[in-house]
């Protein structure tokens, strides 16, 4: 799908001067991002747009084009895309409402079978757009976002946006955005396929409301997976919003539970909640899954250690007391630490305590995974203390994982030097447990679909 | 408890001029937050202390003192706690470590004996200590928070200031944090006591390790919880953090169903989550609690609208299809929007559409409440729609509870638009659900308590 989604040249047919026009947006975000190919805006009645050559038609064009992005009435649509189709564009995203969502549901055949008898692909309509952030591609109505390792692939453009605003806030970035809308061609497996081929895209964000090829996504989805962690939100779990679904992008959800054991099957991991599909993308991004239930929890503050430990254990994974000797061979911490599990390094735990308990943690085949909580005290140097963890996964984390929550005041520069150093912190607590969880979840599916593994 | 918890002068007993130290540390807090009383340093070594004048004992000082920070050698506190008790303080904080959370039960009961003989009360030991915003008194090693509506009780300091730094970002503010570490003495009903008599609370949040005395708790709890909603996170809900308790804070967890048994007889509502335990409690302390279970969802995105539902669905409420009639009368809505339920008003959403569809569904006896997405569009003025928005809540929501999400890009603006006119606004999707599901929960247990309601 690579010479699908990432053009050479973007036509955008409506594009237009005034601002606040989808049309006008577009061209001025493919300018604004520094799309690295050419850029043609189509309309019959300007000459020039926002300083570049605008042409009547995409036929008038003297060059070759790759994408056209679809600006216009839905009823316009169908003459549209056979110009493209001519013209030997590869994919046009159609922009334009007023298709299958509100009934329409001839208006949408007829746009698919034009494409199809060229070759050409389309995405949408009423979608919200994409973008590729390696190619400077911002084809979107959305607001911007830095590049990053995660992709998100999402049938509601709001619901991409919104995720975005969070990727931003939470200071990562996005390797790409597709938003498919009514899916008339372009699938949510044509969407995996694409960011399996992407070499920048470390983990994959999903929203689905409904699936059309429930074989086709299993059949992809089960062969993504196994490079590349798949994290999904489904919605559609109860008759009202399988109703709103109806009505939101015409798509069926079908019953949840359904879905459920087919995206076990296939090894995408399901959460209810954005923060978390965020958090939980993330540390998959750079952690290794390995088989294992039991979890080891290094805290410098008890009552988040205790909190976590619940979030764990209601995950059905286990918080296991440490055996004797290895108690003893943490006696070397201050005794106002509880060597128990949560390991309470308490408040005034530096560098040098975490990176010691980590190594003899790390060595020992009591846990599967360590959960490391910091919570930076007022009076600690946050960056100091954040060096000690660091190291420690360096050195042993890619044999035992470790899964970082850093939480509270200041602790933006911790977390930063962290991520730097290209280990995933997660800023949501019960995100970690949930993280270890979809760790061992992806464990179990590698070894299921290989069993050397 | 106002006497003992709003003093006119605090001893800080072990001040110090070593910065790091904590009786640096809380000397210069009292300082730098304005405290409206008078600050005395203590400490035989020292003359002056960041320019205040320090004595050699509490009794030295030739004023009445109400409260007292100790923050000495666990051994050196039973002299301390007399002192304190022959100066006539009301309230002794015991910042000290080394008591009943790492065995030493004497010495705690030893400072319980001799503290009730003079009827002085005790904070701690092994506490975090206070914020009493109203007072500008901020006896606590935790960073500074805004004065809001909101109060806070917790065992665990390091919990406490992971909320404070939550509450910080989120734009809120707190009335009152108390920690209250190994609870000798003062305990969570003597804090709900407090909170229930200050004028400044509105909603009271808490973290739960376990209580000591379950009785005294559901008694206060009962009577405070008519007036002020308490929302709570119970940990130890497991055995391995039932085990992580007893180290923490020397508590007993106790089976964590009896708990949530217990809560519920006494209108205290659990969430599980620190973002939902604020979200919570903020849209709580200004929206008003009735019976019913039907929830109509106004948005301008379909994605976010649909996952909305099944959050609501899931905790047990409705979201009910609108019958014709009512349908008729948004068929003012142009033909894109969706009149069913969620009602989709569209990404071009005005202040207007957002104002009439509200006046119509809070005059209907079709819900009971109207939860309200708003997530703006890049193109769209959010601060020209939330007025709208603000103006339909003003109209009708006092009757129809109405409670409001604002997610995504530049939102900061129309959600401070509304906080300043008085209406809570939610940032995470899934509290609005939560929410009406507390608010729900609280209309019946009034309804219980005073069954003419």
């Amino acid at each position: 799908m690579k010479e699908v989604f990432e053009p050479n040249s973007v036509a955008v047919i409506g594009a237009s001067n005034k601002p606040g026009k989808v049309g006008y947006v577009l061209v001025k975000n493919l300018i604004d991002s520094g799309f690295k190919g050419k850029i043609f805006p189509v309309n019959p009645k300007e000459k020039i747009i926002l300083g570049l050559r605008c042409f009547p038609s995409i036929l008038d064009i003297p060059e070759t084009i790759d994408m056209a992005l679809i600006a216009i009435g839905a009823i316009r649509v169908p003459k549209v895309v056979e110009e493209c189709g001519k013209k030997g564009v590869k994919l046009a995203v159609i922009f334009s409402a007023g298709f299958a969502e509100i009934g329409n549901v001839e208006l949408e055949r007829r746009i698919v079978e034009i494409a199809k008898s060229y070759g050409l692909r389309l995405l949408g309509p009423n979608c919200a757009g994409l973008i590729i952030n390696k190619l400077n591609l911002h084809a979107c109505m959305e607001a911007r976002i830095n590049k990053g390792d995660l992709a998100l692939a999402a049938q509601s453009g709001a619901f991409g946006a919104l995720v975005i605003s969070m990727v931003k806030s939470r200071g990562l970035g996005l390797s790409t955005f597709i938003s498919y809308g009514n899916r008339a061609d372009v699938d949510e497996a044509d969407i995996l396929q694409y960011f399996h081929e992407d070499e920048e895209t470390k983990a994959i964000m999903m929203y689905i409301e409904g699936l059309r090829n429930g074989r086709k996504f299993i059949d992809t989805a089960s062969k993504v997976t196994i490079q590349k962690p798949i994290i999904a939100i489904k919605v559609g779990k109860t008759p009202a919003s399988m109703r709103a679904i109806t009505s939101h992008t015409g798509a069926l959800a079908g019953e949840y539970r359904i879905y459920e054991a087919a995206f076990r099957k296939c090894g995408v991991y399901l959460v209810d909640d954005i923060l978390e599909l965020i958090e939980v993308s993330h540390i998959l991004s750079g952690t290794i899954a390995i088989l294992g239930n039991k979890v080891c929890v290094v805290t410098n503050s008890g009552g988040p250690g205790v909190l976590l430990t619940d979030y764990i254990e209601v995950k059905g994974l286990e918080v296991p007391q440490l055996p004797h000797t290895l108690r003893n061979s943490l006696s070397f911490l201050p005794p106002m630490c509880s060597t128990s599990n949560p390991v309470d390094l308490t408040a005034d735990a530096n560098a040098e305590r975490y990176y010691e308990v980590l190594k003899v943690l790390s060595r020992s085949n009591v846990c599967d995974y360590i959960a490391v909580i910091f919570i930076p005290p007022a009076y600690i140097d946050s960056l100091e203390v954040i060096k000690g963890i660091v190291d420690a996964w360096k050195d042993f984390g890619f044999k035992k994982p470790m899964v970082i929550y850093i939480g509270g005041e200041g602790t933006k520069e911790a977390t930063n030097y962290a991520e730097e150093k290209g280990i995933p912190i997660t800023i949501d607590l019960r995100s970690l447990a949930t993280s270890i969880h979809a760790l061992k979840f992806r464990a179990q599916y590698l070894k299921i679909i290989s069993p050397s593994h």
